[in-house]
């Protein structure tokens, strides 16, 4: 999998910083998530190809999470789309798309499918051969989700050699690969193990912003390989964490390792602070491997 | 006047280019006309105070015009703006920006005020002792208003010189500056002209964008210091600038002609050409004093 960072702060967008957006890649798929005023810029300067999103999600209809969203879709039409776009986000958003493009007489040329999500538990929201999202219940000031990626455990790989020296007929490669044994062209079992390699272990990534510190959250979140956990505040301002429902990054580590996860990245940094070095050390005495989400950083894992 | 370019070409921002916005300082005002995606960042680049921008004219609700308003309207909010803001637009904007709001729980604590417009004639839409602002109908696809700014002629001023050589009691200075004859302690009528210099003339400054070629907004911008009129084609692409109802900067310099306006500011530039010199050679050869927008420029007048 590979994020790639448009956007990392909270509130509002500056000449330096943008509001929340993140661009995940898994297997071949490129999931928009988030959709922050300036976004689409943002995908340009990152060199990111329109024409290859094809999901986007939603946490939330705070303006920093989504107010960029109705621009691409905008844009999406003068720049021709055809392929369908589908949205998956809190109820709502469809009427204020629509509204808008009502009101310029502009309808797409391409199909626009909301997925309007109002449940309070976590949901499949995307399925195929290769992947799974699913919703992550949060706790913020409106009916907020973050989003949990997950790989799909892959096919084994044929270790070709070892299937040719084992003489075993081509029709069985599938069942091969599904990891079944099978009988060679001499009628004897051969044990799937001796001629398959397994596949990769299947990654996952979990999107969590906007929340309060959760810890229901875990058991959704639990291993999974790298975790996005919004980090407004520093341990200074951990008074107003509660009452705005958001986290600290020493919060955002606690569940991080609560949740076990292979390697935390923090964002949506309050725009009080100068720096960002504060947070990725508050969560490190917490949880070693923190990183900082910054402006078009690649993350791979 | 001074007149600020945020954003000067059509349809879709980009890395470089922003759609379209300009800030008019007009008597102590600074009046905010569109607001495109990213506007709010333009503001913040050329150093544009949030505070002083009381008033924002939208020409229509194409979202090159205005998807930058609801961001900044909820900036405002977390800048603890306390000042109302007065927002002119067609009908239909008020329901896209109270929606939007109610989705997000988040009401703005000033006072956010409305003035939608649905006339197909010229209005006076703001007026106080300094200035006056109407619309200019425009000819688009949806519903569309150019704005025009006028001066109100300013007060005489008084050559101190003169007044005090022709004995003039203080209680008539107010006279003498509105342009009264008075009588002076000796009983003398004194010829107002003797003593007073007359203001300077007032200034006006007209913003047409959208629309196509329509002669009937001369009579309404004739005269006009500045005229900004969009032109989104070049001639070779005159054929687009019909059906799409923009127009042609030539078209565009056959209106600022025929108004006699002091000068022909050109802009919402097609993204498609690779640059703007085309756009003022074909104007200035029916307009001499055209000059282009660029994102940046300050024109003063």
């Amino acid at each position: 999998m590979k994020l790639t960072i448009l956007g990392c702060y909270s509130a509002t967008p500056r000449r330096i910083t943008n509001p929340t957006s993140q661009v995940l890649e898994i297997k071949n798929h490129l999931f928009l998530v988030d959709c922050g005023e300036g976004t689409q810029v943002q995908l340009r300067k990152n060199k990111i190809k329109f024409s290859r999103i094809k999901h986007i999600f939603i946490s939330h209809l705070h303006g920093d999470h989504y107010f960029g969203l109705v621009g691409l879709i905008s844009t999406f039409k003068l720049l021709s789309r055809e392929a369908d776009l589908h949205i998956y986000a809190p109820k709502g958003l469809k009427e204020v798309i629509t509204l808008q493009m009502k009101l310029s007489d502009s309808w797409t040329n391409y199909r626009l499918i909301f997925h309007e999500l109002d449940s309070k538990t976590s949901e499949l929201l995307f399925e195929d051969e290769n992947v799974e999202v699913y919703t992550i219940p949060l706790k913020h000031r409106v009916y907020t989700n973050g989003f949990l990626f997950k790989e799909k455990p892959g096919k084994r790989k044929l270790d070709m050699e070892a299937v040719k020296n084992a003489n075993i007929d081509l029709a069985y490669y599938r069942k091969l690969q599904q990891g079944f044994d099978v009988k060679n062209n001499d009628g004897v079992l051969i044990d799937n193990r001796n001629v398959t390699i397994p596949p990769s272990k299947p990654k996952s990534y979990a999107f969590c912003s906007d929340t309060m510190f959760d810890e229901n959250i875990v058991p959704i979140i639990k291993d999974v390989d790298a975790l996005y956990h919004e980090s407004t505040f520093l341990e200074e301002h951990e008074h107003l964490a509660e009452p705005t429902k958001h986290s600290t990054a020493k919060q955002a580590a606690k569940i991080a390792k609560k949740a076990n996860v292979g390697k935390l990245i923090l964002g949506h940094y309050s725009t009080r602070y100068d720096g960002l070095e504060g947070f990725k050390s508050e969560a490190q005495e917490i949880f070693k491997n923190s990183e900082l989400a910054e402006e078009g950083k690649i993350i791979e894992f």
